[in-house]
C-alpha cells in the first residue's frame, strides 16, 4: 500500500474522517489489541460503501469492516492500516412486513431496536446476542452472532433470507431474496454470515420474522452440587422439553456473585444454577413451568423461583447478567472464552475447569448456555506485585483449555468467532484441508485480500 | 476425457459397474432427461469415494454424485457421461445421542429411517421431504431438501451440524462438528448443504436432533373462495400462531381431486382448501387446535375436521397427498414446479395461474406450502391428436411462470434446486454478479471442472 492519507481524502472526500480522535476511536473493539486506520470511511449507502471498494481495490488499501464495534476477538481491529469501514450511518429500518414475515433493514440498525419495532407489530426476531443493544444487524451476520435463545431458535444464520454484499471489487452483490425457502444455486447468504468481514460488506439484509410468541415464562434454581445442574439439563430435554434457553453457573461463579451481588438468591451452599426460559402457547406456559419446576425438584433443585411476567423474568435475566458484572468487579481483565462442547460433556468439562483453576491458582468461571454446550469460560488475568498483568500464565491456560475442548468434539468459539484472538488456534482447531478450504474461498472472493487481512490467519 | 471403460474397470475394480443394465438404471431421476454413464461407482466408504475423485481429478474424468436417484430436476443425469457416483451402500446410522442431541450418518440412510430410529428414543429429526421414505440423508443436504414442515422448523440446513466432504481432488474435508454452534471460520458446512454436488460428496453428516414434541395435532377446511384461504393463513401468522405446516390447494386441483379420488371431503362448491398442523406442549394443543378451528371458522372456513391421533392426522395428509395423485392420474406430464414468493403474493399469484390457465388451455395446477409462500405448481403437458405432447407449448408457460415469480420478489425453486431443469432460467434469475460468484466459488473448489459437469449452468 503506497496511498497516502490525503489521496484518501482526495478520492472519498466527504465519506471519510481522518482526524486522531476518530482514528482512535475506530481502533479496537471490547479485545485488548488496536492499531490506528489511516482513515475511518463513514457511508451513507451502499453505492458509498462501492465507491469505497473500488478505491481500495485499485490500490490496495486494507479495509476493515466495522459494524457497532462491540465484538470480543479483535475482528475489527485494523490491524494493516488502511481504511475501517463502519456501517454505523446505515441505519434504517427500511420496512418491516408481517404479510411476507420479513423485515429490510440497513446494517447498522441496532438488534435491540429491529426487535422492539418488531414486538410492536406482534412480530419477533429470535437472534438475541446478549450485546444486543448496543450490536448492529451487520455485525451480527458477519459474525453469526448467537445468544441465550438460539437452543430453540437457532443462530442468526437461521434469519436472513436475502443480502446486499459489496464484494471486495467494488461490485454490489444480491443474493436470497424475499422468499422463505431459496433454492436458487449455492448459499451465498450462508457464506456471508459469519465471514467477519473477509469476504464483503454487508450494505443491506432482508430478515425472517416469526409470530411473537403468545406468552414466555422462566423458572431458576440452584443445586448443591454442578452435577446435578448438568443432569437435570439433560433431563429436561430428554422429556420433551424445548426452552429457549438453559442457562448454567458453575460454584465459582456463583460465589463471585454472592460476593459482589450481596443477594440472598444465592445462598452459601448453591454450588449449581440453573435457568429455563419457555415459550409458546399462552395455555401451555403455566402448564409446563409446573412440569419443569417438578422434574427440577426431583433432580435437586432448591430455591425454585419461577416467572411470567415481563418483570419477574426480567429479574432472574438481571441475576444473570450479575454473574458476568462480578466477574468484571474483580477488576481483574477476564479472558471471556465462547467453547463449545458437545452437551454430554458439561460436568467433566467444569471438572476440567476446576483443576486447572486448583493448579494454577488463576481464576476460571464458567457459565453459560448448557442447552447447546457454549460455556463462557472466564480466564480472569491475574497480576503480579507491581499490578502487571500476568497475561503469558493466562495464554498458557487459553492453550489446555482449547486443546482440552478440541480432544472432546468440541469448538473454540460459538458465538464471537475466530477474528484476532483467536487466529493463533485456527488452523489446527480446522485441520489443514479445511484451512486450504478456507484460503480457496477467500481468495476467490477477494483476490487481492483487501478485506479485513490479517484475520484468521488467512 | 480420454479414459476408457477398461482403464475405469482397471483402476477401480471392485467400486464400479459397467453392465449395461446398471448404466441405465443410473441415467436419470425423476425429471425426464437421461443419459448414460461410462460407470456407476457403488463405494462403501469415505475412503473409496476418495478413491474414484482421485483417479477421476487425475484423468479429468466427469463424476456425476447420485443419492437415491429421487430428485425433480435432472441434477444426478450423468449429462457429460463419465462416472455416477451413488452413495446408496454407504447406509449405516453410526450413532444416534440424546446426550449429545446428533446423530452420525451416512449419506446413504434413508431420510424416514432416521426419522423412526430419533422417534423410538423421544428424539426427533424435523427435515420432511415429501420423498422422505425413498430420500437418502446425503441427497437432502446435496439439495438442502425442505418440506411442509419447514415453515416451523426450517429447511435440512439448519440441522446439519457437522459434514465429512469428499473434495473434487479427493481430499476428505471436515467441518462443522458435534456441537450445536460452531464459529470457527467461514461456514463451509451450508455452504456444502444444497451444492448439488458441485463441490463435493458428502460422506458422513453430524445432524442436530431436537426433543420430540408430546403432542400433534390438525385441522382442515374447505373454502368457497380461494383468497379466504389465503386469508386465513394471514390471519392465523398474524394472532401469534406458528403451525409446522399451512397448506393450501386451488380450485383447479381440488376439482380434480374430487374427480379421482370421488371423496365427499371435497364438496362440489369447495374452491379453496386449507391444511393446519401444530405441535407442542401437551396441554396446548387441544387449547391451540380450538383457537384455530374458530379462526378458519370466522373467516369463512366450513367442513373444519380436527385431528389430535397419529391416525386422524395420517388421514389428513393421505387426502393432501391425494392432490399429487389426482393430477397424475390425468395421464399427462406434469412439470412440477417449486416456486416461492412472498406470502403476500399467493392470491394474485393464484390468479395469475388462473389466467395463464385460460388463456392456454393448458391445465395449471397450484398446492403447497403457503406458509413459505412455496407453492408446487404444476403445468400438465397437453397431447396433440397424435398423442405426441406439447412440451414446447408448455414450456414457453415456464418462463411466463418464472417470469411474473421473479417481478414479484420470487424464486423460482425453494426445495428441488436448478440441476438441469432449470439451468436455463438460473443466471437471469439470480443475476450476473451472483452468477460470476458462484464461478469463483466453483473454481475454488473444483478447479478441473469434474464434479456434476452440465448443472446450474457453470
Amino acid at each position: 500500500m503506497n496511498i497516502s492519507t490525503e489521496d484518501i481524502l482526495r478520492e472519498l472526500g466527504s465519506i471519510v474522517r481522518t482526524d486522531k480522535d476518530t482514528l482512535r476511536a475506530y481502533s479496537s473493539d471490547k479485545w485488548f489489541a488496536s492499531a490506528l486506520p489511516q482513515a475511518v470511511a463513514l457511508p451513507s449507502s451502499a453505492e458509498e460503501v462501492c465507491r469505497v471498494l473500488r478505491f481500495a481495490s485499485r490500490f490496495g488499501v486494507p479495509v476493515t469492516p466495522r459494524g457497532a464495534g462491540v465484538g470480543y476477538v479483535g475482528g475489527c481491529v485494523p490491524v494493516h492500516g488502511g481504511i475501517v469501514l463502519s456501517t454505523e450511518r446505515m441505519n434504517r429500518i427500511i420496512e418491516i412486513s408481517p404479510e411476507d414475515g420479513v423485515a429490510v433493514v440497513e446494517p447498522g440498525v441496532l438488534t435491540a431496536d429491529l426487535q422492539s419495532a418488531c414486538s410492536k407489530l406482534g412480530w419477533f426476531y429470535p437472534p438475541d446476542p446478549a450485546s444486543r443493544k448496543e450490536s448492529s444487524i451487520g455485525g451480527n451476520i458477519a459474525t453469526n452472532a448467537g445468544g441465550p435463545r438460539c437452543l430453540k431458535y437457532g443462530v442468526t444464520r437461521s434469519y436472513v433470507l436475502g443480502l446486499q454484499v459489496a464484494l471486495a471489487d467494488g461490485r454490489l452483490l444480491t443474493c436470497g431474496g424475499r422468499t422463505h425457502k431459496n433454492k436458487q444455486g449455492f448459499d451465498l447468504v450462508g457464506l456471508f454470515c459469519g465471514s467477519e468481514g473477509l469476504l464483503g460488506i454487508i450494505t443491506r439484509a432482508t430478515l425472517r420474522l416469526i409470530p411473537a410468541p403468545q406468552a414466555r415464562g422462566a423458572l431458576r434454581a440452584t443445586f448443591s452440587c454442578f452435577s446435578d445442574s448438568a443432569g437435570t439439563v439433560q433431563q429436561i430435554l430428554q422429556t420433551g422439553h424445548l426452552p429457549c434457553a438453559l442457562e448454567i453457573a458453575d460454584a465459582f461463579t456463583l460465589d463471585a456473585a454472592r460476593r459482589h451481588l450481596g443477594t440472598d438468591a444465592l445462598p452459601p451452599d448453591a454450588r449449581g444454577h440453573l435457568i429455563v426460559e419457555i415459550d409458546g402457547h399462552r395455555d401451555s406456559v403455566n402448564h409446563e413451568l409446573n412440569e419443569l419446576r417438578e422434574l427440577i425438584s426431583s433432580h435437586g433443585g432448591t430455591q425454585i423461583v419461577s416467572a411470567t411476567t415481563e418483570e419477574e423474568i426480567e429479574s432472574i435475566w438481571e441475576l444473570r447478567r450479575g454473574f458476568s458484572e462480578s466477574l468484571k468487579a474483580t477488576g481483574l481483565t477476564k479472558l471471556n472464552e465462547d467453547v463449545v462442547i458437545p452437551r454430554s460433556q458439561l460436568v467433566e468439562f467444569v471438572n476440567f475447569c476446576t483443576s486447572l483453576r486448583e493448579e494454577s491458582g488463576i481464576p476460571i468461571a464458567c457459565f453459560g448456555h448448557a442447552g447447546d454446550g457454549n460455556i463462557h469460560t472466564n480466564i480472569m488475568i491475574p497480576r503480579d506485585d507491581e499490578g502487571n498483568e500476568r497475561r503469558a500464565e493466562a495464554e498458557s491456560l487459553l492453550h489446555r483449555l482449547f486443546a482440552w475442548v478440541l480432544s472432546h468434539s468440541g469448538s473454540i468459539t460459538g458465538e464471537h468467532g475466530i477474528g484476532l484472538a483467536k487466529a493463533p488456534w485456527f488452523p489446527s482447531s480446522i485441520g489443514s484441508v479445511a484451512m486450504d478450504t478456507h484460503h480457496a474461498i477467500k481468495h476467490a472472493l477477494d483476490p487481492t485480500g483487501i478485506l479485513n487481512p490479517g484475520k484468521l490467519n488467512l
